[in-house]
């Protein structure tokens, strides 16, 4: 597995690491406006470097302009490898917001080593394998002077807020984009030392519902007992969308499921994964929960679920208020796996929240953004050339995992485009990303980068 | 009906209301650390008039030095009525936060004159009441020379936020409290130009209830159907407190409540209200909730309630961040009636969640603060004096109502001092406490202090 552009990456490690935490002290939380700037920002340097690596036609492409400016996408090709196949680099420059706050060990944007991990937010997600690509690049054009394939690069900064922008993008078919498949490092190892390709991702529908009593905040000593609470009515529904054993209740919600393969569900098996284990180090609950019947695997890979993520409105300072509010919010996303569709799944959550909502109240359920689940087929050449470049570097066969997580430009990429995703990542399952103290390992970020490496040498054989 | 005190107070009201207005400008809002300076604030200012007055004995009592200070009270006394009994004013200073901001229609700080009324924070709840109090004796001592009775003044200034400074001095039976009776100057007319008494009060349990799952925030795709969710679980739990027509699931937290009298109920059913009217211009719900079998009256005067406030906790930005929140807080209240304790009823509750929390979560229920409800009797001679001094400024009989809030310091007078209360308030039903744009009638702070001038003078005959 000796090669010039392996050798080149070896050698100057320190420095591709020194590069990754620049990008990383860029605060690119794609949800909170004020930190707009500071998206674009992070999408320069990643433009500017890849020009000085030998890229070409390197451009920002703005987004969103019907909603007043999203963050902007970067686009980059190298395409003189002829007869040769075309892969798109896809990743994501924008991260998560670092609440709370005060959970971290050291500062989220002051990228920080302990203990062979790099720690910060956006280390593992996804700006550590975006950079894992770029180096793989740089590697390629300065080790041998070429790239074995064509390339085209499209990074996008708003994977955490839903990815608008790309994809209206990718919808409109552009003829930059056109690419025999996509490369996307956005996905993680199943276990350390362990190549792993991700060949199955849950969908998702991310919502806002709202309920609304009295027409102002009533005080709860005059009003309470004949004041509809909207926050009562909001838990009454909650309460109602799944049963204490995790089935939700929505009708209809199951009904489309393309349920795993008794092959898929054998390798499962034979991953190496214990449920106590995981419980106590990666969740830290009493116990965990979920559908009853179904293993660990199954539960967060290949079922839907109903999550609750934060009840904005109402009085929530120090101390105590007094008040029935007029209005509670709760942020409500659901998971989907292959069968199902946003749309049909919005609209039975939403026809079944209108039938159940409590008297007294007026209920709004609002779609902020939603992805398509996909399953990519083994058996295509992209996926072989990719075990077989896994295979030199870490010297183990590759697992077929699924990921619960949604990568809605995946799907896209197979709707709009027609090509399969190489889903290729080094991220680790206790990297804490979208949490307090996300981490990469320094050790994944080089093999990372010579996995990408050898990728790109056996696609173009 | 004419005294030289009533003529003074009729020639001084303009003055009156600018003092108001200058003490309402001063944001002296409890439960809020940075505006602890304005609570003190406040309790100078009324201390200074108390002063100027010809109120005796003036002074500020620090309170809540174990908690690093609290916000203070402000003591008087005028002691020269031979022979005659003695009252004890209370009312407080102190005011409710103003969120949201935003539905204010003038600043709630700023106060401003529309259509007879005066808005801002405080005006009803309760400077307006304090201050009426303050210049009914100013009167009195300006155009008599003298009291009819003798004369204590408690203001405190922690009301809003549970009263534990004045409950410890009152609790300590210090000799400058010594009185026959409490005049309380913190409830409201039944219906505009009733004059009304209150004599029942719900007590209350104000409580944090935190649900904990995993040890940190976790991805909602990756751990989505396994890890437990502290907001599902959290709205499993509070939508087992009641159920969908308002009873209360608590085990035993009805079994110890004194009904109204079969004539209490009755006077209730002559008072002027329609629950319709009621529900479209005080409520404005689509329809009103509660307890089957019972008149709004009855459920919001000698029921028991649960209310949610808010669930701070988790994401509550704009957008989406898809996690798993490690812990979720409800606010809980309960309302109590008399013969409920707020002793028995948390630990009803508590050992009621604690039952019923779901699988794979802790939960922990803390108690913020709590008052006992109450009731008093109509026949002691304070009441008699004050319906014959309703009539006269008035024209009309008092009705005896009771509030469905909680004023824990007339269970405190009650319990340590044995002496009864006279709640004698002037807001009315839609006065917006505790909401934006709160409001006091001009008219009732005008008539409010001539009604406390007559009193005073019936209760010294």
């Amino acid at each position: 597995m000796s090669s010039s552009a392996v050798a080149y990456a070896r050698q100057n490690y320190p420095r591709f690491l020194n590069e990754l935490k620049a990008l990383l002290r860029i605060p690119s939380i794609s949800t909170l406006p004020e930190h707009k700037g500071d998206c674009r920002h992070a999408a320069e340097v990643l433009a500017a470097d890849l020009k000085k690596i030998g890229m070409e036609n390197v451009r920002l492409i703005e987004t969103g302009e019907e909603r007043g400016g999203g963050h902007p996408l970067v686009y980059a090709d190298w395409l003189h490898a002829a007869a040769k196949p075309t892969a798109l680099f896809y990743g994501h420059y924008d991260v998560q917001p670092t609440d709370p706050e005060d959970e971290w060990l050291s500062p989220p944007f002051e990228p920080t080593e302990r203990d062979g991990n790099l720690y910060g937010r956006g280390t593992c997600d996804d700006k550590g394998q975006v950079v894992a690509q770029v180096k793989a690049l740089e590697s390629l054009l300065a080790g041998n002077g070429a790239l074995p394939i064509n390339v085209r690069v499209l990074f996008e900064g708003e994977e955490e807020v839903g990815g608008e922008g790309i994809e209206a993008f990718v919808a409109s078919k552009p003829p930059e984009l056109k690419s025999d498949f996509a490369l996307v490092s956005d996905t993680e190892l199943f276990a350390p030392g362990l190549p792993t390709l991700c060949v199955g991702l849950r969908g998702m529908i991310y919502t806002e519902l709202e309920v609304r009593g009295a027409k102002t905040d009533l005080h709860s000593g005059m009003y309470g007992g004949a004041a509809p609470n909207p926050f009562v009515s909001l838990a009454q529904i909650l309460a109602r969308l799944k049963d204490e054993n995790g089935h939700i209740l929505i009708p209809g919600f199951y009904d489309d499921i393309i349920p795993p393969s008794p092959e898929e569900l054998a390798a499962w098996q034979s991953l190496p994964f214990d449920e106590e284990q995981y419980r106590i180090n990666e969740v830290g609950s009493k116990q965990l929960v979920g559908e009853a019947g179904y293993s660990v695997l199954e539960r967060t890979w290949a079922r839907p679920t109903v999550d609750v993520h934060g009840i904005p409105g109402g009085f929530i300072g120090a101390g105590a208020k007094t008040v029935i509010p007029a209005k509670a919010v709760a942020k409500v996303s659901m998971r989907l796996v292959p069968g199902m569709t946003p749309a049909k799944a919005f609209a039975q959550y939403k026809s079944y929240v209108e039938k159940i909502a409590p008297a007294g109240v007026d209920v709004e359920i609002r779609l902020i953004h939603s992805g398509d689940p996909c399953l990519v087929r083994v058996d295509n050449p992209y996926i072989k050339a990719a075990t077989t470049a896994l295979h030199e570097v870490w010297g183990k066969d590759t697992v077929f995992i699924r990921s619960g997580g949604s990568i809605p430009i995946v799907g896209d990429f197979d709707r709009h485009l027609g090509i399969p995703s190489v889903m290729m990542g080094f991220g680790l399952p206790d990297d804490n990303i979208h949490a307090p103290n996300e981490k990469f390992h320094l050790k994944n970020f080089e093999l990372g980068i010579e996995s990408l490496i050898r990728f790109l040498e056996e696609a173009g054989r």
